[in-house]
């Protein structure tokens, strides 16, 4: 997703009552990118608090304020609704958040999207779903679907957000690499009998090897080994670690 | 993922400050179906409002509280520290979200794995980090990467916990778990530890450890033996084999 899209998003908080959380959607909107945050009919002394928080983000200064939700949806294509309803009798159709990303993200190819999220109390109203074309709901545990505001902000922009990852070439935003992490460089045969054969002779210097069953001990201990994958770069810390106490070993014997 | 699973997952907050942030991690924790929270060093009075506060889940009056970060991880096989940094200069493996939850789930499937967030002012410390096995990150905007602690734990306990939801989606689908040679089941945090620890000291008898850099060198250690992937059942010959050699380094320096 080119980063240009992300400014086709836009979150709508109907009726915010605490400051905290309007701040906590700014904040993770302007963590994922995004940056188009409108407000419909704030308590207005959290949404002045907010705002002149210390450390409010420029998304926050930037928000927009309108009196309805038609007004602040009214320049986007797509309209869904937010709610923690699993059963409630819902007129429109509910899609949960893996499902529903794609088809937002697909839109904001095109044209603007809005994502409403309710009150922390209430949610969104029957009247605030009828300007919605459908639902989605953050897939929860049953018996305890009710998110905390900031964090329902945060979970749906980092799933919006997410299919950018992969595709890191086209976005103007630089995501954490996608590359799966490179595995160490494993260690030589060489390097691993070198390691093997130096243990293997601390252990007989400390008495821990009985000449009797030094052959399977030996053979034991080269298959424990053999269990660790040793990176290339740490064989030669390992090699003087046991040089070391082999020196020791001696030293104090003699 | 089956919700018998969820339980293996373990969410150790290192140094919360805020009762919000303790609060909201809790909250988060119960949406998604997760139980294990344990607190490392709080700060007393945050720790002790957010247990008494109004809603607290029962999550957090399960909270169990510990001194420090080897004792709160000590029964899981895999620890994963979160941060924030992109280009500060990491000694481990840093892996984005999307990519480290399947390894997540996957030892989950057979073992506990203990998941670190860090203080909201400082984040994690490299003597923190000392004590995992690779770091995660979620995929934020560059300018803007540091996250509030609550959203930072919504949106991974979200993403470790998507592919148990019912409805898949085309992203999801890249989960599905090759099938492999069953890999031994690793050793705990706290057999690790232990070892890591005799070798400390067999290393400081040998004087292999500078004094003045001994803090450095044992940091430096714990990761080396952190890139190894002990198996169980060899976690106890290897406790025997340093326990030997230390007894040996000792009766020789007497």
């Amino acid at each position: 997703m080119p980063s240009s899209n992300l400014d086709r998003l836009t979150i709508v908080l109907v009726s915010p009552r605490n400051p905290l959380n309007v701040g906590a959607a700014a904040r993770a909107m302007s963590n994922f990118g995004f940056s188009r945050l409108r407000v419909v009919n704030p308590y207005e002394v959290a949404f002045r608090e907010a705002r002149s928080a210390v450390g409010a983000s420029s998304v926050l200064h930037r928000a927009e304020e309108y009196a309805s939700v038609p007004e602040a949806v009214a320049d986007c294509t797509l309209v869904i609704g937010t709610t923690a309803a699993r059963r409630r009798e819902l007129q429109h159709t509910l899609r949960s958040l893996p499902d529903g990303a794609p088809l937002i993200r697909s839109r904001m190819k095109s044209s603007c999207v809005a994502l409403l999220f309710g009150s922390e109390k209430r949610g969104l109203s029957n009247k605030d779903f009828s300007h919605c074309h459908w639902l989605m709901r953050i897939p929860t545990r049953e018996e305890h679907g009710s998110m905390n505001l900031g964090q329902a902000v945060a979970v749906c922009l980092y799933e919006i957000a997410r299919a950018a990852f992969p595709t890191q070439v086209k976005t103007g935003l630089e995501w954490a690499t996608p590359k799966r992490a490179v595995k160490p460089k494993p260690a030589t045969a060489a390097e691993v009998e070198a390691i093997t054969n130096r243990l293997f002779e601390a252990l007989t210097l400390s008495g821990y090897v009985k000449p009797h069953s030094a052959a399977s001990t030996e053979e034991k201990l080269r298959r424990m080994v053999r269990r660790f994958s040793i990176p290339a770069s740490d064989a030669d810390v390992w090699l003087g670690i046991l040089r070391q106490i082999l020196w020791k070993l001696r030293s104090g014997s003699s």
